[in-house]
């Protein structure tokens, strides 16, 4: 079937690498891809793509212009591993999947393992869901459906459910004759499950353990009690679990200990990544959003968490407006202001970005809290003093009057310590009320900042000067 | 053994639970700990403590007061697994080896797989590192000092040395016979490397592969090229090969292919949390801070990123004593131009959030740099618009001034599109200089969005109103 290919295909530029030294995808190569797409070439794309990973096909599509992606698939009929499609965002496979015959998709999602098929569907429509679940056979699409019944972001969504599971009285010996003679093997597995007559489970065999025993040791000397999952945990306390203890996989039971399903580290690591991402970008005011998304999606999806730091922006340029005719007095006072809210800002900021991060590892939890809230108090009074002599001593000399400098130093010393308990009360107080602290916490924050800083700045001038 | 201590302490209290329902370690469980822990109470100690994790126990010793650490792990003696130091910071890990006996650690270092010992030897100071390892067997030394040759942070560093290798005319029985019989395997594996007679790497077997072939297959039919790391590879980029292509383990080989070790994915997921983690903190200046470091640690590791900011306030404000006169002529600019500010600072940062992680992740490379910039400035200027009708009326009502309305909103169209290009070129810019994009962009993005803003309002005020 190769050589024939080959044969027919007499210029396939296998010679031109997929990737350049820079680890991206090599503008020559997509050149060559896009060609053959354009034409219809089912033979040289074939020639291309077929040494590529699933994720290397992904890296490829998401160099095509959106309406050859469908038609690379198409051409390459069932050589396409639908795998590749759940390497990309989300945007990106929902618009390549309503660019499919139905039928494709259909075919495509058969040939997936099952944890890659729900991962697909999932990111569907009600509709189209059922669209392509009714042409499945009856036994795949109960499969199916049985997984996605579970909750979104739960483990029975991950799960891989073709386990390989044996009676504790078995020998090691019928276990490995099992292993040789089924077809029906899950692609890679690390571990055996052992279960009883009602498929509760007992415990698991790493397959190590299975290499290392004789023959006719019984597989109940070999069992280990085992870290299980239930597959209605959520995926962020799974992937806690495979991270604490280093677990490479792990069997998935439902509410009555049978043996459902098993997870392995490979889709952990997606959850893990996912994680540590979403708080980054949830604090910087982008949760949800990926590269590849639209001129729209993007701007309406950031407008909301603009427009309530714009209220906040108000809500602090309001304090500056309760001081105007200080301000009209003495400008300078307008002219430092910004420079006490903003340094207030930067320091809640870092205890904020310290407390969010440690709050989701749960490295910052109710034992050691109070020792944390009084080391952020620590930290911003020490910092607090340094630069109120700094910026005290710069303004001083600017404006060539010793008493603005103190004022302003005074302020920095009340704004560093308020940022300090902003920065690390807030965060703690939304994980408490079940809100996320990674969306909410900079909005809260910086408006304590800004608030307390105009405040303590034009407040203790107004009394120093006596402006009022 | 386990029985004879069990007789010998009554009163082993095993019923109280190590993790409580919030899956924080429980406090009751920490005071029957400390207890024996003060009383040198070795038998409850090892009965409270023989059936927890590594990780528990680091979980554990977090819990306890610095003194009552190395007091603990002394009292466990041989029982006390030094893999749980490695699951602990950095600084808590030395503190901790500081408060040992030599002994104690050369014995607890000489029991841990090859690299989990280098994990504890690496960060020791040099001289430290020099006593232990001058006391440990010449060939565990020898080993230890190879792979601490590899520089910080390469494969070489992470790789376990114990792998099981054979030549490929070696039968799958011959295979499962050698692990039977040997004694110096590797405490879990999961795939088998394959070298020829220069020990250079032919190929991997999944055990499970090993495991469905007959006894009489021979190696070199199920052989299968694998995807190598070499020992000086960087472990971001190792990371990224694990991620993308789904690895559960992966052969390292010498600048000759030699096979000197392998990497399993669990070190893996370290890393890979490690990298996103450091950009979030690095994002919110805290690059490099730990939850448990001191006062004094973090005063001195934040001071220098407030105070590179605390400049880029004085040129800021240096911008507003531009127009001192213009403030004092119309007080209501002093109290707006903070919101103009403000709110492209906010826009630049989602774009620059957005940006430093594409880049880290390689999802933004030069192949769709171009597009990613137009994306941005069209979003800078949709919501650019969006901002200016609603800033300029809520201005103009709140100052009864239409015109003052025409000005704040054409300030901020202005500061949008130049918060969107800040956002995006500098993070961008500060790659191809080799400089770390998460680290110092922030303070060149906001010093961009603060002159910008103050600069477009007050000069725009400037013109429209003539109060120049």
């Amino acid at each position: 079937m190769a050589d024939a290919d080959e044969m027919s295909a007499p210029v396939a530029p296998q010679h031109v690498p997929f990737r350049g030294a820079d680890d991206e995808v090599r503008p020559d190569f997509v050149a060559l891809v896009e060609a053959a797409v354009r034409s219809g070439d089912a033979v040289v794309l074939r020639a291309l793509t077929q040494d590529l990973h699933e994720a290397d096909i992904a890296d490829l599509l998401k160099q095509l212009d959106a309406e050859e992606r469908p038609r690379l698939i198409e051409l390459l009929g069932a050589d396409f591993d639908f795998a590749a499609l759940n390497e990309l965002d989300e945007g990106e496979r929902s618009q390549i999947l309503e660019g499919l015959e139905t039928r494709t998709v259909v075919e495509g999602v058969r040939d997936l393992e099952s944890d890659d098929a729900v991962y697909l569907l999932e990111g569907l429509g009600e509709e189209e869901q059922e669209e392509i679940l009714e042409r499945m056979p009856p036994i795949e699409r109960a499969a199916l459906k049985r997984a996605l019944d579970y909750p979104e972001g739960s483990a029975g969504r991950l799960m891989q459910t073709d386990v390989i599971a044996v009676p504790p009285f078995w020998t090691v010996g019928q276990t490995i004759d099992l292993m040789r003679d089924s077809q029906e093997l899950p692609e890679t597995f690390y571990a055996l499950y052992v279960v009883d007559a009602g498929h509760r489970l007992i415990g698991s065999v790493p397959l190590d353990k299975i290499l290392r025993a004789r023959r006719q040791t019984k597989i109940e000397e070999i069992v280990t009690e085992t870290r299980l999952v239930h597959a209605t945990d959520d995926q962020e306390n799974v992937a806690r679990l495979f991270e604490r203890y280093n677990l490479v996989s792990a069997p998935v039971v439902d509410e009555t200990d049978r043996l459902v399903g098993t997870l392995t580290v490979d889709d952990i690591v997606d959850v893990i990544q996912e994680e540590a991402e979403e708080d980054l970008k949830a604090l910087g005011g982008v949760k949800g959003e990926e590269i590849s998304d639209s001129v729209w999606t993007i701007t309406r999806s950031r407008f909301g968490w603009l427009f309530v730091n714009l209220v906040t922006a108000f809500i602090a340029a309001s304090v500056l407006g309760l001081f105007e005719g200080q301000l009209e007095k003495m400008v300078a006072l307008a002219v430092l202001a910004p420079i006490v809210a903003s340094q207030g800002g930067n320091a809640a900021t870092q205890t904020m970005t310290v407390a969010v991060r440690a709050l989701a590892t749960k490295e910052l939890g109710s034992a050691n809290a109070w020792r944390v809230v009084m080391r952020e108090v620590l930290v911003g009074l020490l910092n607090g003093v340094g630069f109120a002599a700094l910026t005290g001593i710069i303004a001083a000399l600017w404006f060539g009057q010793w008493s603005l400098g103190v004022v302003i130093g005074l302020a920095m010393v009340v704004n560093l310590v308020a940022g300090a308990l902003g920065g690390i009360l807030i965060p703690i107080t939304l994980e408490r009320l079940k809100a996320d602290p990674a969306v909410s916490s900079g909005v809260f924050v910086t408006t304590v900042t800004d608030v307390v800083g105009f405040f303590a700045f034009l407040g203790i001038a107004t009394w120093w000067f006596r402006l009022g």
